[in-house]
């Protein structure tokens, strides 16, 4: 069983390969669990933090490079994970580099595994970024995206691919539309989402940050914990419980901003509470009110995926993983 | 006022050249309406049967071709007209010609648009060959793309694109989802959906014909006169008027085969039904069975654009205009 992770050395990535080390074997698509032989960690940069593991290959380069794709193919792949992405507030600053990174390095890679021999699984982190704009406020499975951002049209775009790959049997692919993922650790980033993990991330741990949008603004949350195991679940499923259709909604939890500083506050004491500034950001206001707060996501509860239970455990798990 | 249509050759191509030529001038998006000074007709081949007029430029090459492409937009154009396509079935067999014709090229056109100092409204042919598969029976124009085949992907791809250089003033950009076209005139082709026309045009001149799929096989349809007065309205439509959502889902009419046949029985004579002879395909009924029969196209409908009658006069359109 040899995997690969593309985008391994964000947060994401890392936390991946630390369970899929953990794990030590993995049931592609369904197929007989296999021990994991080869754990291949690809990004611009090389990953750090992760274990002394000789089944664990950390590697650096871009995954626009053709030849370095096509390099790593060489060896037989049995799952792909493909995390790799430039962020939604850098796609949308930056239209180029995002068209080259999010959609046609996408592209290519498709390509590169339909000319294997042995198709691979693919579980690719699309988003929740596809919706958004004039539609209805709730997000049922066969809403079409209308995305309001390059960073959304480009992820649409490889659901879309994903789903005729796999159908022809080129690859065998499960798209999984990820909703905001909180808490983050480290520090804030170009996504216009970073904001809802810094007023719960820098609060606890004594440190001032500033809240671009209203308290009454509500986002669509999944934590860590629970994306890291949907990744792995959704590798597992077999191709037949998924039919034609390899896009799914992730389930999450719709919350305000303020219910989201309530939890911080029952969890770490008011006073945190005080370590938020409230700075109005026009441009980030403007594109979170697009983001569709409410979903409705029986496929993907039907399918076994899962959610979180509140944001108070979901500030529980963060302190526990990242903060002991 | 210059205007391009790529895939000009084709049918539907040569009778929105003719229209447009007829009707003297355009409104593009909206804007003050403008003399056409020049109409290039773009196609593999050259168009042939188009009248000798000195603003007409009728030309060969290939929507491939970056380099004839960008002589093409070297000056100012102010509306294209997107029509150049494989055919559904032939995308299907080959599934690189499709990707490239399809996907790619369209792709090019939109970048190399976005070089240009004054950006051109587009007004693209997409399909209703985004729809199909699992999703329920009728699709509103809230409903996801579920493409079941590699042209219907392609199709919904370039619709996401169009809605986001459009959104970010790139072009300005209207997809219209075609109902299947009926009748065609000519011979049938690699579509799928040829046998829609082909059940009305081979009987009303005589001629045998066969019907792949069973009688009671919903379609969904709209007629050539219809659907060239759509393309020109959708260039004349304000871009205010369609907001951020430049993706339109065409009304049409959903009939039976058998409806069809009646139909063309009133208006010729029911001896000609017996020139069809019912010859099931199980590779083309899988197919059209994919398809959604029933649409709700309120948008399209409040928008202005228009819909047949019944087949009725959809056969004695046909008559008029291509037997006559």
């Amino acid at each position: 069983m040899r995997i690969i992770i593309f985008g391994g050395a964000g947060f994401l990535g890392k936390k991946l390969a630390l369970q899929l080390l953990k794990k030590g074997e993995l049931s592609a698509g369904g197929r007989e669990s296999q021990p994991i032989s080869q754990l291949v960690v690809f990004d611009r940069t090389l990953a750090e933090g992760l274990p002394d593991d000789s089944r664990l290959k950390i590697m650096a380069g871009d995954i626009c490079d053709e030849i370095a794709i096509r390099a790593l193919l060489t060896q037989p792949v049995d799952v792909i994970f493909h995390l790799a992405a430039v962020v939604s507030g850098e796609a949308e600053k930056n239209f180029e580099l995002g068209m080259n990174v999010n959609l046609h390095a996408s592209m290519q890679l498709l390509e590169l595994c339909r000319e294997l021999d042995q198709h691979p699984v693919i579980v690719f982190a699309s988003s929740c970024a596809i919706f958004g704009g004039e539609l209805s406020e709730t997000i049922r499975d066969d809403t079409a995206p209308t995305p309001q951002s390059s960073y959304g049209t480009q992820k649409a775009i490889v659901d879309l691919l994903l789903n005729d790959y796999s159908r022809r049997g080129f690859i065998d692919g499960r798209a999984l539309r990820l909703p905001t993922i909180v808490v983050r650790p480290g520090k804030p980033n170009a996504a216009t989402s970073s904001f809802a993990s810094s007023i719960i991330r820098e609060p606890l741990q004594g440190q001032r940050t500033s809240c671009p949008v209203s308290g009454d603004t509500k986002v669509w949350l999944l934590s860590p914990r629970r994306v890291t195991d949907n990744f792995i679940h959704a590798a597992e499923l077999p191709a037949k419980k998924l039919g034609r259709n390899r896009n799914i909604n992730l389930p999450g939890i719709t919350v305000t901003v303020n219910e989201m500083i309530d939890s911080l506050k029952e969890v770490a004491g008011a006073d945190k509470a005080e370590l938020i500034d409230w700075e109005p950001d026009a441009f980030i206001q403007s594109i979170v009110l697009t983001w569709p707060p409410q979903f409705v996501t029986e496929r993907a509860l039907d399918l076994g995926f899962q959610r979180d239970g509140a944001v108070r455990e979901i500030i529980e798990s963060f302190i526990k993983d990242e903060l002991a």
